[in-house]
């Protein structure tokens, strides 16, 4: 084990602050890796302040973190992918069982037994859990490390590894391609992330937002249309005519006005979670055949996919690069929605620490 | 034009009762139908007391029946499906626009001109609405006209129309098969179609109910496990373990509670349309990409498929046949859930009327 320096929780009310936690010595099958960047995902304030107990209780130090990039630094001597030198990547998880139904048909981020990448237990016992990529390194097993094409930007890359496959995979997975009319519902680190995946499949993307003055900054980072949601008619014109809708919505909203959105077996899948069940009439998903459904991540096979369609389509988020001592300052804004539209930490200033 | 017997509702607070109507001579392309037996289904009931004021507000006189069998008295000279005699069967269409993208897939129950059997527009203007099945004979098209395999009993057939392919067809679009595990909630008309289909798939069938006492009569219907839903232990075995549900409930009740036992990508769909929005959990859905979705009728082409299906299955419904002169007993006995599983009005007795 080595000592590395990272931003820790004490607890469910303490700020994140400067902290010393252990990391395993790399195995035969894992990759050391410097970690330069680290995008910074709603999830990390709901986990390190206990937001979500009921499902996930939190374990303190926390070191949040699941939007990692970095520089491999040592490689066991089982790697067979990785290099010393090598950009990578690491999302939300770093293990899984490989042997349950959903690990064998390449969807490991289904399996029962996954370990997160913060906050999971720690199989290899170094902490009681996982540690996050607030942090100088990490060490993970090769088979969850992903390649990150070079010519993106790395700070700008970041997201891509939560924010990117989380928006990226329901759109595969429900057939969004050209010729297809697309919409995407809140335009913040998701949102974002899905108007750029939707227009480069071709498709037709249209922004639902709240708020008129992102109307711009829709349409230059993709969107053909934005529509003010608050604005029946305007919502009205376009009636049964989505094949694919994207929700990133995590606070309550009406999901019936963009269920009728839909066209016949239209689909509108949820990415954000909000906390208060969504009241859903049945009516509207019996008349069209429509359906309501939900996506986390991505496997790591698609993670993978996703950032190759990055690299040959020169694609990263939008980032406001911070250094890690403004992260409490970061939850706070993120909270007021107050960025454009990931932070990401550059994790050089953790050396001053 | 010619008059025939048939029970109407003269307004939203009226009884049904006996009354004569108008039906058009057959055209070229018409079948003129002497109706045998009429399936009794909760559609009926609600738009004869204008429950659906929303959605579809009732014209009186209204006569409902869309579960409708008779056998063919008189072809127009265009018809090339149908002769004199025959076993034929009309469900809850009629007539559509035959041009819209719907119709041109072959899915004229999304048709958005579609003529519904009773209550629609009446395009050849015999009256301002559509006449129902609750009538000695109706005249349609061709196109919307449905062979009986000879094998069925007529009686038992009539359900087909509408509580059949609502059940079918949901099952078919989301892949039901041998080794498919599948639940049936709620052991009413639509349900025990349900389980009838789901167990002739081959699919291991799971039905859901809160009357312990219909354990027995779900078995029979070829269920191969019961549950009662308000057992929460007996629910929490079933925990992600299903392919596909089949939820045909209109009333209240907690979906989340069935979204959990579905496996990833598992799909539940309602045919059931519970007046109230259903409180859908976020969480449920994205956990295993899991989707909720709905499903109308379908359409003429599977409808047929569905008939000579249940041919092949020798599956009908499980009826109990009443004189029309009942009908109103059986909509306050079909509120009461009195029925198994669906009343079927043996037409011969409006000669009496």
């Amino acid at each position: 084990m080595y000592k590395a320096k990272a931003y820790s929780a004490a607890s469910a009310t303490s700020p994140l602050a400067a902290d010393t936690i252990q990391r395993r010595n790399p195995t035969d099958r894992d990759v050391q890796i410097e970690i330069l960047f680290c995008g910074v995902c709603h999830s990390d304030l709901h986990y390190s302040r206990d937001e979500w107990h009921a499902i996930m209780p939190a374990v303190y130090p926390c070191v949040p973190g699941h939007e990692i990039v970095g520089r491999v630094t040592n490689v066991g001597s089982g790697v067979t992918k990785f290099k010393q030198g090598d950009r990578v990547g690491v999302g939300c998880l770093v293990d899984s069982d490989h042997t349950c139904p959903n690990c064998r048909a390449g969807l490991e981020q289904f399996c029962p037994n996954q370990v997160l990448t913060y906050g999971s237990p720690d199989r290899h016992k170094t902490a009681a859990v996982t540690y996050g990529g607030y942090s100088e390194s990490v060490v993970v097993d090769e088979g969850f490390v992903l390649h990150i094409p070079a010519n993106l930007n790395l700070s700008a890359a970041a997201p891509l590894l939560c924010a990117g496959i989380t928006t990226y995979s329901p759109m595969r997975h429900w057939g969004v391609t050209e010729g297809k009319k697309v919409g995407v519902v809140g335009l913040g680190g998701l949102g974002h992330m899905g108007v750029k995946f939707a227009h480069a499949f071709g498709a037709h993307t249209v922004v639902f937002t709240t708020s008129p003055n992102k109307k711009d900054d829709a349409l230059r980072l993709g969107a053909d249309e934005v529509v003010v949601s608050r604005n029946a008619d305007e919502m009205q014109k376009h009636a049964g005519s989505f094949d694919f809708i994207l929700d990133c919505v995590a606070a309550e909203h009406d999901i019936n006005a963009y269920i009728n959105l839909l066209t016949r077996d239209g689909n509108i899948t949820l990415v954000g979670a909000p906390d208060k069940p969504l009241p859903v009439s049945a009516f509207g998903l019996i008349m069209g055949r429509r359906s309501l459904s939900g996506s986390p991540i991505g496997s790591i096979a698609e993670t993978q996919e996703m950032l190759n369609f990055c690299g040959e389509h020169n694609i990263t988020s939008d980032v406001e690069v911070i250094p890690i001592q403004k992260i409490n300052e970061a939850y706070a804004r993120m909270i007021k929605q107050d960025v454009k539209y990931r932070f990401s930490i550059d994790m050089a200033s953790l050396k001053s620490e």
